[in-house]
């Protein structure tokens, strides 16, 4: 961590600075410079609040060199982490994964019929929402259990393991009893009581990142959840805010290989989010997979006009299949393959 | 709301909207354009989800016309409305409030004396997290139940309501019974879960801005708990997410008129966190108040180099006395006043 | 074109705003909404000014159907524009181009040995700053006439056609008779005089994105170049400016698949000043391929650390090598191929 | 400027840094930490390009300690900087200056009548477009010539000094005959050359902010001009782009105390482009004067429903002068006064 110091500090604060950063077992070094004094403190500053420090008013600027984050930190675990969900291997050198759903789970019929058409088309795992967070207290809030309960159904039909997000504690129990990978949507990426909750449960977390977070909060999220007990994280891109309106979001596929430089976990991309138009989805996930991506996450529903929530960004189930089959050609092209059931 | 078809969409994909919104009650009123044809529709149009109509693939675009919101729509509510904070008013005319308090409770005592410090100032009510959303793991995160007793004992002191940040539902009772103003915090502004649990008390909530929360989104979360049926919402702007770095956030000011315009609800800033640097706040809270803000909320600190969290942001007692003394007198420049207690 | 009014307004203020836009051409039909009521205009609204309406106090709301757009709007254009650049064709189903060389020129021998290295790697261009735009007074600013005779001379050698960046008109002439594709740079995309001015001459045109442009100032910044008679614009995404710091800007890949529907001009991804990064090209250059580009500007740097602007985005020529085959894979994954010489 | 390098960088690779380092003067120091090395280098670091360095793989991260402007610095320059427009004395504490006037000049009746209503509103300078950056090629592009000389007239009938902008080179002898303040808008903050051109006049320069621009960025274009010589540079903040629709732009009035703490230059705000609502113009105006601003821009036109640009944005006289009146106030509450001519 290095500290800037105002040049006409005067010696009695830099004393009690340096005194301070030695009784937390740092070692302290100091570099003069002409406009400025600089700090520059070796050891374990994970633990330093930099905001306290710049408090000070001596104080003119305060850098941390080393990341704040460690167990997700490519630096201290140096290979690849693979999740496991519902039998299939997620990240590292593994199939990517095409995992396709609708927004919402509308009944059970539909879910059936949509499951099906997702296995047929080649896609290896089922998205669903039974607990929606919606902008307006106006709009369908998603069927809750009984959602749930279809999505097991359309998992005993078809073997696709299901994907789902919660949004509350309270129904953790449901959660680990029948779902197979508990998605943590954009708008709770910092609700640290969920994040805690979840990273004491045993099942694989998608971690979606939030609207406009950062790369660093976003990771800094997964190390709450590694930090909780649970190693099973999985991160998903699904765009970000900017200025844009042409799209919902803007989708920064950037954050692969950053993602693979930085920590050793899983990226999957949501294109259908991230862009919030279907006639986008297959240009984006197509650019996804030729940038590393370990998996897509796409809204596919056989009626788009029809559905609950979300039917703008939504493929058809033949077009989710055309996608497939050109998203198995890039696979190939750089050196990976679509995983297929 | 305006909906704008392709002017190549066939007869019968026409005949079936118009069919289809009739059936939900709405008029349906055609304007034959040259490249384009545009639907009007009239009627209840809120419960109408206009990603829905996007998914047809000859829909070009959708329009909104009327809010979406109801409740806290000034249309249909044009008086102010007052919120009663622990004998308080807030809101319309009433005098401007300001609430001082350092970041996160550290201890008895020393919320003790920053409370008389803050009363002696002039402030009118004291703010203190006691369950704090960290961005790591590792950092600091409140003093949680102890924290809310902290504050409950400086009120007994000093006669100053309490605000505090509540962070998960399942300690809804405890702020129930203890504190005067329910703080949901910026990363849980769209929380749906936890904003229907505070939208079912009856204590006054101040809901801040989302980091990247569009004004619309904001007044959205503000309608999700009137709608579940607590009308004393204060909104709070705590600056957003932009480009800039020099700042923390970037404090927007034109909320202040347009929350006015807007809704009926009663409007406070937050300065500290907007700029997250104690040599901004005093500027920026004097342009609140120019701007028309009901009230300020700001970080007070007595040592805010040994804060636990956000001392970067705190001004010391003297400091914020200064700032009271400022205030008062461009509230008097705009026909207002600070409350005095 | 669709204008919301008050429902309060005066029959006099909606009689003279009828007559208004009747005298302009328009057909003016009325919607009456229970809380507003809704101008629909039909005719040429491109000329309409909008904020002009918006200042009409009883004017809630005004929004645009057609798009502002015209010479290049796939709607009234449906074949792809192909641009020819020193005899390589750009755009369409044509092969994609590879873009190569240094962020600056920086002496005769270094872009020769460049310019041939990036021919041996597979490039197609030659690609150099001999103007440079830099933040900085005090950072180089290019070489000038010296740095364009440079690069005729390594075109002379190598027959890779040329791209430099334009910053004045008082320069054009230097540019029609040197160089073979003209760059607008970002920091000049609403440079409406340059514009103009590269409107009137007969050379392609590289029109990059602003840093915060959206893509409809973008297109209508093409627009002013085809207005002024130059139908040869390419356009340029090279990331837009967001919250993120990781990298230098965010790449916005889901421009390709929009550019390709609302207009017919070739477009082109720079990776480099998109990411700002090396270790993320590769990615990024191959997502871009995946999701349709019609060409990629890359930074390649023969000794990237002693380079006098930008080397921290550059590629060495080995690794632009390697990047080019496998850009090959990807490029027939999708049913395309890199442009060889 | 700090430097961290990777543990496992070789120590030839060090070597070979610091020996560049100190050939350029520089003094190095380093710190061995944990999992980085870390050099600090101390002297004249203004001229070394950060980018350059990071383009170096062993390097992870290179941070900047010393601000790269110098002649607008506050550190080498405490004093206020007081810029003369037409004998009014703008910065330090000198009276606030009222800008008003259109957006464009319509011709020489309309801005003589303009200019008078803002001269008995209370307004200081006239501001008018005569050369026009418009976003579509079709929109009005302004009066031109015939435009500054109408505001010339108007000039010399009202006494005011008169604001107008400048967006090409070509026509900066034109502005050095009749214009008092010349204006480099939002679009031509990083037109570098343009910077250049105006620093060699004598007349004083309103630097507008770019639409993104980061108040660093801002900063060096001021020191651009003041580079190539002219001292006489007022900043104008006018709002930046950010995700937010309900206004134009977002408003950052956290910019005032900034710029007064890390320059010696004159601020002034121009609330009308930062909102582009008029109803949002006076709460900003009056926020920003207790802020701290130097002045205000404000568009005023007496009949904005027929402005032949941004007649959204602009109030009129009547509302102009209640707005001087208001703003009186303010300014006395914050220790200043308006200018009164």
């Amino acid at each position: 961590m290095i500290i800037t110091l105002r040049k006409d500090a005067p010696q009695s604060e830099i004393d009690s600075l340096i005194n301070q950063f030695e009784k937390e077992g740092l070692q302290v070094n100091i570099i003069h410079g002409d406009n400025f004094n600089v700090f520059g403190l070796v050891g374990d500053t994970a633990k330093i609040d930099d905001r306290r420090i710049k408090a000070n008013p001596w104080v003119e600027n305060v850098n941390r060199i080393a990341a704040p984050y460690k167990l997700v930190n490519r630096m201290f675990h140096p290979n690849d982490s693979i999740v496991d969900v519902g039998g299939i291997k997620v990240g590292g050198d593994n199939p990517i994964v095409m995992i396709g759903g609708p927004c919402s789970v509308e009944g059970k019929e539909e879910i059936i019929n949509i499951a099906k058409a997702v296995k047929e088309a080649g896609g290896s795992m089922l998205r669903g929402g039974a607990y929606k967070p919606r902008t307006s207290p106006y709009a369908f809030q998603g069927l809750g259990y009984e959602g749930i309960m279809d999505l097991v159904e359309a998992r005993e039909i078809t073997g696709l393991p299901i994907v789902s997000e919660l949004m509350s504690a309270d129904k953790i129990d449901e959660f680990i009893e029948h779902v197979d990978l508990v998605q943590i949507g954009a708008r709770n990426m910092q609700n640290f009581d969920l994040l805690k909750a979840v990273g004491k449960i045993n099942k694989p977390i998608l971690l979606k990142r939030g609207l406009s977070a950062t790369i660093e909060e976003w990771i800094m999220s997964a190390e709450y959840i590694m930090a909780s007990g649970n190693p099973n994280v999985i991160l998903c891109e699904r765009g970000i805010r900017t200025f844009e309106n042409y799209t919902r979001n803007t989708l920064d596929l950037a954050v692969i290989p950053i993602i693979k430089e930085k920590t050793h976990l899983p990226i999957i991309i949501d294109p259908s989010h991230a862009t919030g138009d279907w006639k986008l989805v297959e240009a984006s996930s197509l650019g996804a997979i030729a940038a590393g991506a370990d998996g897509l996450l796409i809204e596919v529903h056989d009626n788009p006009e029809c559905a609950w929530s979300d039917g703008a960004q939504s493929l058809k189930p033949e077009k989710f299949k055309c996608l497939v089959e050109k998203a198995k050609k890039v696979a190939k092209a750089v050196g990976r393959e679509i995983y297929e059931s």
